[in-house]
């Protein structure tokens, strides 16, 4: 049994449409970031790091949503959620990486910036800058996507990642319609059964 | 052919140790970031984020570095340098995203704070806490190392990963003999002869 760790709106969506996808026994258990939850000791014995998603496993933990959703992938039918060709494999994940290096980092400047100082003025800066860094971000997607998703014909777990981040572009002040292909994108996803069968859980 | 795209002091000397650790062919092209040479067309053709490390193969192009290592890795006879059993190839690409999206995140809001804030004044705050995230970053890992190598008694890319990181801690403020697993960890890489021809060719 698989069970994800993860909070209402944050990045463990795409886990969680990833699990709902592979038809994987899986359990979602939800980490209350208002109460701060995700800091207390019982949390903390998961991941120490004190942020979601987690996937907790027979052989251990694991963190980090690009490491979680290949596994996922991994643990699926050979080529359900990511390409069985190593050089394909590893642009999807080059794709995934930029994700969660710059454009969730982009992001995190908002709501999060009393990570990277604590001045209130310093932390208002960061969140002003975050409509145009999310933009630049996805300008660099818009630019990369020619097919149906993410990677192209097929469906991959690239596909609820970057659905995630493009469902926060309106919170951070960003037009989706100024990209019409991640637009598209993001309207393909919702029509997905799984997609909103995951949403409708609240995870 | 492998060619890696590198400067002189930045993430991708853990792309480059990996790659002489392979034992595959490649060569090493410089990016002068001195001069910008990032920002170029001539590099935005081949990576349009204008970052380094990328990696250029007969198939294309590959950027990130956690993308980069387990594509090495997965180019190299099985077992050298990323663990065969899929979850513990899944560990190591969590505790490789650590690195990408927290401590090297970390560590970038000092030189590169411009990022996340127009504002000077905010941007020397950021820079200020830089110390103290990265020595919360490398408390986590000096907690989870617990043997020879990152992942334990077997050599990984998450070595040369982490030797990169823990090679910027001096600059940043932090003393690595506060962390001795790390700092062990520090001083068994650069007894590794494939450390040293990557170290000595300055890339």
């Amino acid at each position: 049994m698989l069970t994800l760790y993860a909070a209402t709106g944050s990045c463990s969506r795409a886990s969680h449409i990833a699990l709902e996808e592979s038809g994987l026994p899986y359990e979602v258990r939800l980490v209350d970031f208002a109460r701060a939850e995700q800091r207390e000791p019982a949390y903390l014995a998961i991941n120490p790091k004190g942020r979601v998603p987690a996937l907790a496993t027979d052989q251990g933990v694991l963190t980090e949503s690009p490491s979680i959703l290949a596994h996922i992938a991994a643990l699926s039918p050979p080529g359900l959620l990511a390409p069985t060709d190593p050089f394909a494999f590893a642009r999807m994940q080059s794709f995934n990486l930029y994700l969660a290096t710059t454009v969730h980092v982009a992001h995190a400047h908002g709501r999060r910036a009393a990570r990277w100082s604590d001045d209130a003025a310093a932390q208002a800066s960061m969140a002003a800058k975050v409509t145009q860094n999310m933009r630049d971000g996805f300008a660099l997607i818009e630019a990369d996507l020619t097919g149906e998703w993410a990677m192209g014909d097929a469906y991959t777990v690239a596909d609820p990642y970057l659905f995630t981040f493009a469902g926060w572009l309106e919170s951070d002040g960003v037009d989706i319609a100024a990209f019409p292909r991640v637009q598209a994108h993001f309207e393909r996803m919702k029509a997905r059964p799984a997609v909103q069968r995951a949403l409708a859980a609240k995870a």
